[in-house]
């Protein structure tokens, strides 16, 4: 059986500041939920609307289907939604390529990048505070799965930039071709904003400057965050 | 003055069967507006709505904030609205790399992959028939401006690449390693659907299965298409 303030909760954590407060978050469909269960992140509640998912749950409460369309963030509701804890962050390594980014705004290019992480191998994504969270519902379903393989940590850049000593490299449109640098076998990459890329503050803390070329002609103004991650990535892994 | 008919006809346009009837697209936004003016892609006619927008453009047609919420995609319209001609498509030429899209369905994903195109100098996108139209208002807002500086032919895939003499190469989940081969200086590069790549059709005239090596445990299940079209294009021109 689900109470009512069961509901009241998953429904809440639509919002921001109830996941935060909670430390939940709400992951929605079969294949996603297996593998969050999969992953060893600890789950809280599991929510299917038929007796046939049911099955495939052990630990699955059932609900209605308008109870479930309550509580889900989609507008066709695919009947299984897991409530799970925000896994706390594991220290982070410095013995491999760590990606940072430097307020990435759009769910879709963080859901993308975290993907892109766990394609790459890379295990920590450091992220500035004000960069996209990553359990907003869109960012989830963006991911394919990969959030439950990527330690990513929130926390203030610039503090973290300064007490690493990692080498530090940074995307910027008239950075060093990036086919022509020599990459070590681990560092720093950091990624910009959508509009505005590296900001500043950060930008005077980045040891290497680099950028993807452009073939022939100049005419497309910049690549997308999420792209551009995907072509260093692999100039980095190759 | 703008006619009841004239709204109309934008109105229609949201729609694809009116844009392939009318040969017609509808661009939004001054910068948009003006990459489509300068690129040389005929103008038919192009509405704003005050007069301060209208000075920055001489041919510009003055409407009311109401009737350009009626006419704009946007939910939040900008006031500046073109619409523009289909361009009759140019022969596709076989001195350089094409990029062969087989289904590709998502608008941002194909709006992305019009960007790289531009970003790499690919002047030439063969879409199969059932690929994402490239004038819905989605795909043109995801490809900022590129849209007019890329060459796209919708045409029977199956049929275009048995009559070609380049070397095709497709994106597999199981393909070779793209970091093992050495790539020829021209050829055509075919990249598959969202959730079933390349049909079997297509795949059967491909004569190099190419991928994208993931670093070290396998665990995500496969790269965004957009994405893994980024890395291609790039191993291509560096």
């Amino acid at each position: 059986m689900v109470t009512k303030n069961q509901i009241k909760l998953v429904v809440n954590l639509k919002q921001k500041k109830y996941r935060t407060q909670h430390g939940l978050f709400v992951v929605e469909g079969e294949k996603l939920v297996n593998e969050l269960l999969d992953s060893g992140i600890q789950l809280l509640d599991l929510f299917v609307d038929t007796e046939k998912k049911a099955k495939h749950f052990q630990e699955a409460k059932l609900v209605s289907k308008a109870n479930m369309k309550q509580m889900s963030s989609l507008s066709n509701p695919n009947g299984v939604l897991g409530v799970f804890k925000v896994p706390s962050p594991k220290p982070t390594g410095e013995d491999d390529w760590v990606l940072a980014l430097d307020a990435v705004r759009d769910p879709g290019n963080l859901g993308t990048i975290i993907r892109l992480c766990d394609w790459f191998g890379i295990k920590y994504l450091i992220c500035s505070s004000d960069t996209v969270e990553c359990y907003n519902p869109k960012v989830l379903q963006a991911t394919m799965g990969s959030i439950a393989r990527v330690n990513i940590v929130y926390t203030d850049l610039e503090a973290y930039l300064k007490q690493t000593s990692l080498p530090m490299y940074g995307a910027f449109m008239d950075g060093n071709s990036i086919y022509q640098q020599k990459l070590p076998t681990k560092g720093i990459l950091v990624m910009g904003n959508e509009a505005n890329g590296i900001s500043e503050t950060i930008g005077g803390l980045i040891t290497s400057q680099i950028s993807i070329p452009q073939y022939g002609e100049t005419t497309a103004e910049s690549l997308n965050v999420a792209t551009a991650t995907a072509i260093l990535l692999n100039e980095i892994r190759r």
